[in-house]
């Protein structure tokens, strides 16, 4: 396998690309996290998301801790080369740190973000 | 309706924050673009999407040549607060410049960016 397909990818000044997940089946959007060559080469290697932890500034193979790791079923790049959206079956169907399924729990309902999923499991449970 | 859910958002050093916009129905992340404060502030008083182009340092009202508006249905914000999820209805049933459904048309396949997704008009048609 040639390293070229890592230069298709625009990275920006930072080395970074965006990274979406999504979930097969349900087509839920989990997350969205960073990644480097690095990441993403582990990623197509392992067959589970490796992100870069920008806060932490390290690798980050997703579910490390909480054991949600995610399976990657398909790998995608968007047209301007910028963004990389990954296909995945979520572990423990908890993405999110917070407990809950996916990131995006909350929405905008009249002037203000309102908290529309719940909690699957207790922070304090998946981090120990 | 006050200000304060835009402060909720975390804007990064350049006033941007990431924006993915998801089909409702098929669920299909069409694209990923930013948007900064007027942009957010515009996709909700008009209802449909508005983002920051950075390549031409300007709003960007998507579908102002090619009539792909994105009708919105929701917003969502991530628990880090630095990516917006819309939930939009695509007008034409294209959000790609390329003329294709959505921009994530590549997919990798043994080492390579394989195009897997057909292109339904040509961008020449969209954009005279």
């Amino acid at each position: 396998m040639s390293g070229d397909w890592l230069e298709d990818v625009c990275w920006d000044g930072n080395g970074l690309v965006t990274a979406v997940a999504q979930e097969v089946g349900s087509g839920q959007i989990l997350m969205v996290a960073w990644m480097n060559r690095e990441a993403l080469s582990l990623t197509v290697a392992e067959g589970y998301a490796v992100y870069w932890s920008r806060s932490r500034q390290r690798l980050w193979r997703k579910g490390e801790e909480s054991g949600h790791r995610q399976k990657v079923h398909d790998i995608r790049l968007d047209c301007d080369g910028d963004v990389i959206l990954l296909l995945v079956e979520q572990a423990g169907g908890i993405a999110c740190h917070t407990g809950r399924h996916h990131c995006f729990y909350r929405s905008f309902k009249e002037g203000r973000w309102a908290t529309v999923e719940p909690v699957l499991k207790d922070p304090k449970a998946i981090y120990q």
